[in-house]
């Protein structure tokens, strides 16, 4: 939100993609003492306080979820669920992702494991299919897939109550791997195995070497330098994703900075 | 401000030294739309939620201006005015010199060029002082040094009228130099040359290499690393001091990056 702001400021077109509710993190802070002019707030009011700055601003949160970033040349090409949009210069601030991927998730990812229901649930259609789901949100992807797969198990990777039609099944066991075997995908857990046609890993954030092929990354974290930059031209960072602190007005200050070098970098492409 | 927040968020006994109308920039703010949260804010408007939520947190702004920064090897000393105080971190903040070093200035600093009035006015009780004053807050230093030198001249580096009692003369010309002759002090000016014992040259920072010794610059800026480290253990920077962008969350989020790293300094010297 910070480098949007700094980026509207700046003269330029701004699509933010997120969550109006923002995320999981913020909703969920008791309190925040340290983000200076916001004397200990609740993350649900800071969270309201950054709607409101966003809407004075003339800014809106397009809700979308992206799979992928990829480098088109002189531009950039999101995958935004089933859909694609355009943009000369990205700026990830995704959060940082806390799970390490499943043994087996990067390998079968595209051949069997997905990050995307929406983009990929039209290749299971009739078939069966899995989700291993990091937070109550992913429910809605799993009942999507629900109205299009002959069926669907349900892995919460979290503690509260599941809210889920009956036709999907929920398995609490702790998923430890997913396998190939004969053409089907296998999802392991401590006390079995379940054999699917589609896995779809479905967390808040996907890592940031997945989302954008060719990115630099020192474990969870994007490499950036001072002025925010990746290694890849055009492609700038900001907040967790980029290391610790994991603070709120550590990573505003940096979408400031990441939103400045990005339009120093699009002035420069004229 | 950020800085002594998150420093004291984290149980450290935080000295904040500034100025309680913080700075003349932020003052003379006219809106500031980027700064998350607080959407659209004056200048004056943004001060004043800092200071509030300094209040909140128990901190109060300690008026000083510090002339120098000593590493005494496990811990540092710092002059304001005539007292000294310790610390075992220190964190610079002191946003970015504008203006260069006037020929002549760095060489005799010490030897007839001093920063300080309150430390080096009994070096000239009687004698002839001039003083090159770089904001109308200098001039509080140019009644205080005419109380104890024979006489005062000031040299406004500024528009504003200038405020003074009629035994300090006041010259509005663009210094250009200072140089030694014959154990007095000249100020050159682009009309004419000015003879005196003692040159107090008065800005709102100073430059950070001449604060610290020995501390790593580039240009105006200090060399920090993305902790918010110096090239010196033990010394911080953040905000403008830094480098580019000079924009007020940057700088918050700088101060909180700084903090949590000398946090962790303090901690690992137990």
């Amino acid at each position: 939100m910070s480098a949007a702001l700094t980026a509207a400021n700046r003269n330029k077109t701004v699509l933010l993609l997120g969550s109006r509710d923002m995320s999981e993190k913020i909703v969920k802070a008791h309190e925040i003492r340290n983000y200076p002019g916001l004397p200990a707030v609740k993350g649900t009011e800071m969270a309201e306080a950054f709607r409101n700055h966003l809407e004075k601003a003339g800014i809106t949160i397009t809700e979308g979820r992206v799979g992928a970033v990829y480098a088109m040349g002189d531009y950039f090409a999101l995958q935004i669920g089933e859909e694609m949009r355009e943009a000369k210069a990205v700026i990830l601030a995704t959060g940082v992702v806390n799970a390490n991927p499943l043994p087996g998730e990067k390998e079968l990812l595209g051949r069997g494991v997905s990050y995307c229901a929406t983009c990929d649930a039209p290749l299971y259609r009739g078939k069966s299919a899995a989700v291993i789901g990091y937070s109550p949100r992913e429910e809605a992807e799993a009942v999507f897939l629900s109205e299009v797969c002959s069926d669907v198990t349900y892995f919460p990777v979290y503690r509260e109550e599941t809210n889920l039609p009956e036709k999907v099944q929920v398995i609490r066991e702790k998923v430890t791997g997913i396998v190939q075997e004969g053409g089907k995908r296998i999802v392991r857990t401590e006390n079995g195995e379940y054999r699917t046609d589609g896995v779809f890993v479905l967390r808040e954030a996907v890592a940031p070497d997945n989302l954008v092929p060719g990115l630099e990354t020192e474990g969870a974290h994007v490499k950036v330098n001072r002025k925010m930059e990746t290694n890849l031209p055009g492609v700038f960072a900001a907040g967790d994703l980029t290391g610790l602190p994991y603070q709120y007005v550590k990573a505003a200050g940096e979408g400031n900075v990441a939103a400045i070098s990005a339009a120093q970098y699009l002035d420069q492409l004229r």
